[in-house]
C-alpha cells in the first residue's frame, strides 16, 4: 500500500474485542507532523474528541495517532477523561515521545464501558515494534461493524503523496460505530495552511455523508503532514479532496443494510452552504432513501426534501433528474416510468436537483433505507 | 360528536378518489371566524398554502375551509395556482359567500396530477346542502392513507367548547400525506389574540411532531373561532394546546408501520426552544425509532441523538430515563435489562432526557421505525 514518505503503521490485537481482531493501532512518524483536525460537535461527546480539540488549538504538531477499537470511552465520566490522557500517555511512552501532547488519541466501539486500560497498554511494545510502511494491520485495528476497510489513495504532479484509511458504519447496539477519518500525505503544506484547507475539504466530504442522520459521539477526520515534497497548495486541496471524497462514498456504500450508493447533486443554488445542505437534506430524508430502495422515481419526495432544507428554492424553475432522466422541469414532466425505475436498480445512484435561484453547486452521499436497516438496528437481546 | 357553536361541517364522496371514498369536506360558519394560519415552510409548498398564507396576512375574517383529498394540486405549475383559487371560488359560490378570499383552500394526495376541478365543482352544491353539527363526514373526507379520522374534542370551565380534527401519515407514493389539523371553538377570541396564541400552541405541539422526519409539502395547522362563548384567554390557550396535543399524539400513532408511540420529555434545557429541539430530534433519530421498536434500553442513542441536536448539555449531568427507569446519571448506571425492555414492549412509550444545563422544558412525539415503514415506502409498481 501506497504509504506517503514520514510515516509508520501498525496494527495488533490487545484482546479488547472478544472476537480476537485487531484493535489497537498507530500512525507514527519520526518527525513532527503538521495536521488539522475535526470532528464531531455532539455535545455528548467522547474525552478523546475534547482532549483532542483543544490540542489542535493549543497549535503544535505531533508525533502519532493512536486508534482503539472496541471501546469508544464515551460516557465513562471522569473516569473516561483521564483514562483517554493515561491512553494517550502510554502510546508516547512505548514510541518514545516526550508525552501525551504529541499523540492524537482516538476511540470508537462499546459505550458506557470503562476503558480496557490495562490490556490496550500491555499491547504497545508490541505496536511499537510492528510499525512498518504497510498500512493493512493500521485499517483494520480501527474497524468495528464495518464490512471491510476503507482505503483511498492517491498522488500528485510533484510525486506527493495521499493515503486515507477510514471506518464508518450505523450505530450497531450497543457500539457507537464511528466514522474516522485519517488523511496522510506527504506533501509539503505547513499547518496554517492546512488547516483551513482541510476545514474545506471536511465540509464538502465528510460533512455532506448522511448514512442514518445519526452523529457519533466520537467522529473525527484528521490530516496529517510529513511535508516532504514540495507541492502546490492547490493540487494538495484537490487531491485531499478526492481522497477524502472516496473514503465519503465508502462509508455510505458501507451503510447498515444499504445496498445502493446515493450521490445527491445539486445545482442552481444561491450559495455553496445551501447547495450543500439541500444535497445534504435530499441524500438523508427516509421518503428519499426508501424510494431509491424501491426503485421508485419518486421526484416528489426529491422536491419536497430539498424544499424543507429551508434554501431557497423556485418550484417554476427547479428540475428534478434521476439517473440522467429529467423527471420535473418546473412542472411534472412525461417520461418511461419503467426505464428509469431499471435504472435505478444497480447499486449506483445519481440524483440531480436544479433550485433554478442561482449558480451555486453541492453534493452529498447517502445510501438507501432497507428493511436491513431496521432489523440490525432493532435487534437486541438483554 | 361535539360541534361547537357556529360551526357547520360536511363531507361528500366527489369521485377524485378511485376508492369511491369521501374526498371533499367543509367547515362552514354562517359568521365570520376569527383564524389562525400556521403551515409548511417547505418551499415546494402547493399553490393552497401560499394563497392561504396571503389570505392570513391580508388579516380579515372568513367564512368556510374546503377541503379535497386524493389530489394535492402540487408542482402543477401555473396551472394549480389558477386551479387553487377556482376551487376555493367555487366553494364560495356553492356556499352563498362573496368569494375567494373567505375561503380557505386545503388539497392532499397524488402531486403532479392536474387538480379534478370538475369533478370537485361538481360535487359542491351537494357537499353544501349537507352541512350540518356532525364532523363524522369532515373527519373522513379529508383523509388519505390513515387508517382512521383523528378527531379531538374538550370543554372549557367557560362552557366553550374545541373540536380538533386532523389527518396526517407518512408519505405513500404517490401521495404527499399531509398533515392537516382543524381545530374550532366557540370560546371567545379576538384574531389578535388568537394569532400569537395558535403559533405558540403549534409551536409545541404540531412541529413537536415527527413521523419519518419528512416534511409535506402541503402541512397546516389551522385554529378558527366562531366568538361565541366569552372565556378566559389563558383556558382558552391551555384546551387549545390539550386538542392539538392529543391530535399530534393520534398522528404519531398512525405513523405508517408504527406500532408505538413515543413521547420524548426533555427537562434540564437552558431555554423552551432548545427542549423542544431536543427533544424532537431524539423522536426523530432513526437509531432511537430502531431501538424503541426492537424494546432495546439503549441511553447511549438517546444522548447521542440529544447531543447532536445542537443545545447545551452537559454530559456530567444529564440523565436518561426510559419508562421510569433511569439507565444514566453523569455516567451509566446499573439497572435490570431485562426489566426495562419488556417495559418497552408497549404501545406507549415514554423517554426522559435531562439535560442537566437550566430549568427549560419541552416536549415531541413520534413513532418506532419498523420494517414495515420499510416495505410501505419503497413499494413501487410502474
Amino acid at each position: 500500500m501506497n504509504v506517503p514518505q514520514g510515516f509508520q503503521l501498525a496494527g495488533v490485537t490487545a484482546g479488547v474485542k472478544r472476537s480476537g481482531r485487531p484493535d489497537l493501532g498507530v500512525i507514527y512518524s519520526p518527525a513532527p507532523l503538521a495536521w488539522a483536525y475535526s470532528a464531531t460537535q455532539n455535545a455528548a461527546a467522547a474525552p478523546c474528541v475534547a482532549r483532542d480539540r483543544s490540542l489542535a488549538a493549543a497549535g503544535g504538531p505531533v508525533r502519532a495517532v493512536i486508534v482503539n477499537s472496541g471501546n469508544a470511552n464515551c460516557a465513562n465520566g471522569a473516569q473516561g477523561v483521564s483514562d483517554d490522557v493515561a491512553f494517550a500517555a502510554a502510546a508516547a511512552n512505548a514510541l518514545g515521545l516526550a508525552g501525551p501532547e504529541e499523540v492524537v488519541s482516538a476511540s470508537t466501539g462499546v459505550i458506557g464501558h470503562k476503558m480496557p486500560l490495562q490490556a490496550l497498554v500491555a499491547a504497545m511494545p508490541r505496536l511499537a515494534a510492528e510499525r512498518s510502511a504497510d498500512a493493512d494491520g493500521f485499517s483494520k485495528a480501527i474497524l468495528t461493524t464495518d464490512l471491510a476497510p476503507k482505503v483511498a489513495t492517491a498522488s500528485m504532479a510533484s510525486g506527493a503523496r495521499v493515503l486515507g484509511v477510514a471506518k464508518g458504519s450505523g450505530m450497531i447496539h450497543p457500539n457507537m460505530a464511528t466514522m474516522f477519518a485519517f488523511v496522510m500525505t506527504d506533501a509539503q503544506v505547513d499547518q496554517e495552511t492546512l488547516r483551513p484547507m482541510w476545514q474545506r475539504v471536511v465540509e464538502r466530504t465528510f460533512n455532506q455523508l448522511t448514512v442514518d442522520g445519526d452523529t457519533s459521539t466520537n467522529d473525527m477526520a484528521v490530516a496529517l503532514s510529513s511535508n516532504l515534497v514540495p507541492t502546490d497548495a492547490d493540487e494538495v486541496e484537490l487531491v485531499l479532496g478526492n481522497v477524502a471524497t472516496e473514503l465519503a462514498k465508502q462509508i455510505a456504500r458501507d451503510g447498515e443494510g444499504a445496498t445502493k450508493l446515493i450521490t445527491v447533486r445539486v445545482t442552481g443554488a444561491r450559495t455553496d452552504v445551501e447547495a450543500r445542505h439541500a444535497a445534504r437534506t435530499v441524500a438523508g430524508s427516509s421518503l428519499v432513501k426508501t424510494a431509491v430502495h424501491g426503485a421508485d422515481p419518486n421526484w416528489g419526495r426529491i422536491l419536497a426534501a430539498a424544499g424543507r432544507s429551508d434554501v431557497a428554492m423556485d418550484m417554476a424553475r427547479a428540475v428534478v433528474i434521476a439517473q440522467g432522466t429529467e423527471l420535473y422541469r418546473g412542472q411534472p414532466l412525461e417520461y418511461d416510468a419503467r426505464a428509469v425505475s431499471n435504472a435505478l436498480r444497480t447499486a449506483d445512484v445519481l440524483l440531480e436537483v436544479d433550485l433554478g435561484v442561482g449558480t451555486a453547486e453541492g453534493t452529498a452521499w447517502g445510501c438507501d433505507l432497507t428493511e436491513g436497516y431496521v432489523r440490525i438496528n432493532a435487534d437486541y437481546t438483554t
